[in-house]
């Protein structure tokens, strides 16, 4: 094992964080949160074709486009990707406060008395309304729009065989709480006879009738093998899962990409966007005492730049799946451009991803600190992620990625692509992948 | 049908919102969410004994006091009302926002570096930071203590045998979409083969590729026949349940016992305590698109007093059930007295209850109004319930009661209080009831 | 003396708040700060023609209108009124918090990185950012439009030889401090050795070099005869006074126009104007340490209804002067119909001139309360006034009055009406009165 | 004239925003607004002894400690630095918002009814209650305490007779208002007609009937010589003199220390002391239509750091006024070690005093930007200056300086300190002083 950087005794600290208690080849599980998003793109990617991460699942979330157009981005990458065997489960279309000022954009005309009219006396329509939440400018009106390629999709519900039918919280919930116990079970009695409920009945009567001074706080500690849930959008789903589901508590590690520390933000002049869309859903994450959070800020993806000689390996695949990764970048370097004057865009997302397998490998430079979030409504700093000094005595809670090796990360996200474009069924040929696909959804429906 | 109210115009279009659907002696599904709590001691007792009515499960919340406790009341109650087919499930430990400053109480020292600290400089213990959430100057430090007479729960876990495993919300909303798809099944198929998910699915699928403009507000009036929901405590749990299974949006009516219009708060100078206690969950309930949610306000339950006349009737019961009835009244009558000056204390919860089926007898006087809370972190005004002034143009979303049949009430509550009196097992004996109830939770249990 | 109301032993001593101090035959000192405004109108006449009352001067503020219009409405109505003696100081051009959204009304497109521009995409242009500030939908863009009437005032700066030339805080505080100095002076020194500045002289070397343990709140108590200021407008003006000019506190009352504390609010839904438009200033103003600020809210002035009776007494007046009173009221008035839907308007100003010789009269109920302000920025409760209940242990820090004798009040304004108009150079002729006018101006500034 | 930094064309344009109009050997007139304050004395030395200053007027505000002692301490730095001829005004003795909870510090009990008590249910007693808003452990009790020594101060009002009448904000207008007019006066007629109150005069009249769209922004670009006003505490006397004397904004240039871009705050995590202590009057100030705000903040005047070899030279001047800086600094500087862990101390004001003759020397380097602070209250982040990305198409406002010379910077400091040590009193011997200082205040006084 080499390591990119030396590491201080406060690093060293943290370097397994989250591949304790698994073996060195061992796959790690990982749960993806994401709301596809040109990197959320490359985030599924790298998780699906990565040979130490094994997904349990994929969740979408309202974020860099409405719900339904994150979910149907997510199916296609899925489709795309050649993956058969992992869900898709559409989660919350709108973030934690969806009543409020900041998710409808506009305010409700209780101030003047003009209820349901802007500033001008029109009437507010619902689209308008709604359209400055998603960052259309950056990912396109459909989230993922390409450019310089017509749609490489065979069918408008390409994919939609992955679709699954729970609501995401409860999906993620069940299927991390079996995960969970066969990682943990004792290995004599074997995995098998522990249910996704047992532990809630457990946390519950615990709760309830238990001596436990406060159960409200489980004691996530002394579970050593935990579910990785890598958060690449607004964490709604997360809080949610974290606020109904108490047990899960010591049962996963979250990996969150998101925060402007001292770099300006990508929304507002301090705030990053994913922080940004759900503060209250961020507080709830860094709050909630899980054990590790693990958190990798615009600091370090802007390290993370997907220049021309970064797409162009990947045109060079000279494959239709080589093409819409190419196209995907190309119009996000695009919008990049336009909008912020950067040269080419950051690819945000996977470096969350790789975050699960690279910390160990010390490819990432963290520390453990004290973090937290401004979420007051209506102020300038909403979304503000602010690492606490030490001097003011104050207890971490999140571990904070400062830096990556950036080389490291493109050789693996590379690997990635490559892989999945060997079974990427777009390069069937167009027609011939379409009956392939409705053969299969067939096949799968029919088992 | 008697009416105890003249009918304005406007008000008889109310009439029917609760039973809509419902034939006059059908009984109505109820889902009681709770946080007993002494009136919601009543709540229950009239819920599952009133024969206009049907629970179709408890779940309980942080409020009054803990979830510990909450959940124990509740099942205690269950137990002494003599109910086995009820489940309870215990639901939020904390509001919605639980990191935040107004649920933990105190500020976290980022204003001035002292963390953890209080303003003297001394350590916040967990006991103190939490200890004003809940109002034990009202309900006492269990949440639900009596005056004169010892404790009548034959054992610590009384009623445990009714704790559900699942989280509250998960339940809830399951057991109210087979209960939703059984109630409006065309009758030639009959309700067997609806299942709880089958609404989920295909709102998901219509979500992501169906051609609605915007999902998130799901077509609520074209479903006759609602479950209905009563909120005698916090929202919290009603919130979750909206948040991760919107395709309930439709299949629920909600009544809300909270708020004070134009009458002072009872915890701040403006606020109700269900409101005030999680103002961005009560937000979330009116604004969530439901067809019918009812507001039954302090004003309502002001007029509801629980004077010595009541209490003496059910200490005329002669029984141990009716002894502990009259004593949750006392204890909570002499807080009453004690905090806010008043002669005896107000059964608010049962009036929200009995609305279920009372609306459609005229029994309430109701309006349909534009209803707004005020949900700014840190104000005085945090949790104020405003009914906004028609002549600003403005849409209603809640339907407002503004005063009771009170000798009515009192009825219908006594009937029902007599009906759990004549089978509840707190009136066998000490001795015999707490075998017979170890005997029933083992039969229970091997089914 | 008769009184009105029965007293309560709470508010008899209430009874003598404004006139403590004085001789029953005495004239009071008032300072008139104003924003006119159709009620200011009547507020100056009022007090300029009263003779109980002795105006010291006026001063104007951002509120009803720009201050350019309200100091020049202001100035019209002392010279329609035939004052000579009094000056008008033009004051705040907006609120205490000039910068902040609330004041601005738009955004400055902060969050989302369009600055400057409206939701829409539109520039903001100056003009529409300020237009709501003003309410011009209730006293027309001049804040003083007159209905049936062409324009009665000779010429564009009608009246501005009245016009001081000092700011109205700095003047008001010389003038304040002189006559205070003059009116509490020992008898046998006479008040001629007093200055305006030997109070800040002697409150300065206090606060530094005495050994007060917070000069910050001076001994407001000891000083019987203080000097009345009437707030009808926003308290921009008078919280700019007490904060430079600390060492007036015990040196006046205060009777403020404003609040709504349980009818809904004429501006939002819960608060009243003046207080909205300067939340931070009134709550500077409650808490200051004012002895007496007596609070003269909506719930009072709601019941003095300018109906078409009242109107029809001035119009009787047969005069010039008569006709633009009654001018004035029935452009208010059609406004009140159309916005608030209302029978005609109230005259709310003047109700707050006659409290200071009518309390001690008996003419208005009168209680003595806690009361507190939301100024939270950006909440749908800004502005809202509230009387915190007495069982809480507050102390308290307004008087408020609850109601007042209309019959009274309509009687004492008829006079002052009338005086008026025996004196008004408006009733001389158009020409005659331009010569007059300007030969006045001529005299005064040979002087 | 040797610049200290090359200079981008940006930067070049600011090089003279502090001296334009002046001839380069013209004397600059200064107005010092301070709350001493360890940093703030050093600001006073070099302010009064340095040859291209003429300080007009010293004014104290609530900061680093109390009114009452920010001001004593200048008085005691005046006299100690041998002035005569210069007035200290005593200003605000709050924040803008001095009711509010952020300058109370403790809330008012509103929120659970238990007004005047804290958290544990003690009676929060005023000085309590105040305590936290002063630093005093950073600059002691006093504000100015010394390291090493004993009181030098011959008596408890020593530099009494310096105190100014008038309240500073009143000062201020006055003695600005009559220097501008007598620096922009026409040759010809000379200053001597110009009078304090003829700028305010001709914007009132400007104001109410002069044809200027909106006369709350008055044209300050016309006037090339304008009045420099040095704000090293708070900055609530600007912002109060901005109010009522808004004539006075084109007059004047105004330097602020303040603000932590992207360095941690010295108060909060993110908010400077200066700032956060009145973020509502660093508002007003920025936002105030100034032509020339310039912001000095932490990121320079951390590079401005007393360390033991400057405090030594002070040290070797082997005179009672050299102990008396040195013992300041040494006190400073262990408080910094205790309370930040720095080495030691950052003598921050002064560098804003430098600033109006250094940056036209080069010895700054300043861009132009668009610069806000949060001012929501009871938030985090209050208090925060954030510099606005350029990409947002925002306009600039505030002149921000980004690094000194700090050689420069000690050469000149140290120059002052040496004039200042060959004329203090303080050199002349204890007794001999008192007398001198008496007789001189008897002097003073007599004429």
């Amino acid at each position: 094992m080499t390591s990119s950087f030396s590491k201080t005794p406060v690093e060293f600290a943290a370097w397994d964080i989250l591949t304790r208690g698994y073996d060195v080849d061992e796959t790690l599980p990982v749960w993806i949160d994401c709301d596809p998003g040109h990197d959320d793109a490359f985030a599924l990617v790298l998780a699906l074709h990565h040979p130490r991460l094994r997904v349990l699942g994929v969740s979408t979330v309202d974020g860099n486009a409405p719900l339904r157009c994150t979910t149907r981005n997510a199916l296609r990458m899925l489709a795309a990707c050649g993956v058969r065997d992992v869900k898709v489960y559409a989660g919350a279309s709108a973030p934690l406060l969806r009543y409020s000022t900041e998710t409808v954009v506009l305010t409700d005309g209780m101030d003047g008395g003009d209820a349901l009219r802007d500033e001008n006396g029109m009437e507010v329509g619902e689209a308008l309304r709604r359209r400055r939440r998603h960052p259309a400018r950056i990912h396109g009106d459909g989230g993922m729009d390409l450019l310089g390629m017509d749609s490489p999709w065979p069918s408008e519900d390409y994919g939609a065989r992955c679709l699954g039918e729970q609501p995401a919280v409860e999906a993620m919930a069940h299927i991390i709480a079996v995960e969970y116990a066969r990682l943990n079970a004792p290995a004599a009695h074997g995995g098998a006879r522990a249910t996704d409920t047992s532990g809630c009945r457990n946390h519950v009567m615990q709760a309830v009738f238990g001596d436990a001074g406060d159960a409200a706080v489980p004691p996530s500690v002394s579970s050593p093998r935990k579910v990785k849930i890598v958060a690449c959008g607004p964490l709604t789903n997360i809080a949610l899962l974290l606020s109904v589901y108490e047990h899960l508590v010591p049962m996963v590690d979250v990996v969150v990409l998101g925060g402007a520390l001292v770099a300006p933000g990508n929304v507002t002049p301090l705030a990053e966007f994913n922080v940004h869309h759900d503060p209250e859903a961020f507080a709830l994450v860094i709050h909630a005492g899980i054990q590790h959070v693990v958190l990798v800020p615009l600091e370090v993806t802007h390290t993370v730049v997907a220049d021309e000689r970064i797409v162009q390996r990947w045109a060079d695949l000279h494959s239709i799946f080589g093409d819409v990764v190419a196209a995907l970048v190309r119009f996000y370097n695009e919008r990049y451009r336009k909008t912020y004057g950067m040269a080419a865009a950051c690819l945000h997302d996977p470096v969350a991803v790789a975050a699960v397998f690279g910390i160990a490998l010390g490819k990432y430079r963290v520390s453990h600190e004290c973090v937290r979030v401004e979420t007051m409504p209506r102020t300038m700093c909403r979304g503000k992620v602010v690492v606490v000094d030490r001097w003011r005595g104050v207890t971490p809670n999140v571990y904070v990625a400062h830096a990556v090796d950036t080389e490291w990360f493109w050789a693996e996200l590379m690997g990635a692509v490559q892989r999945a474009d060997a079974v990427s069924p777009l390069n069937i040929g167009r027609m011939e992948k379409v009956e392939c696909d409705i053969g299969v959804g067939r096949d799968e429906e029919s088992r």
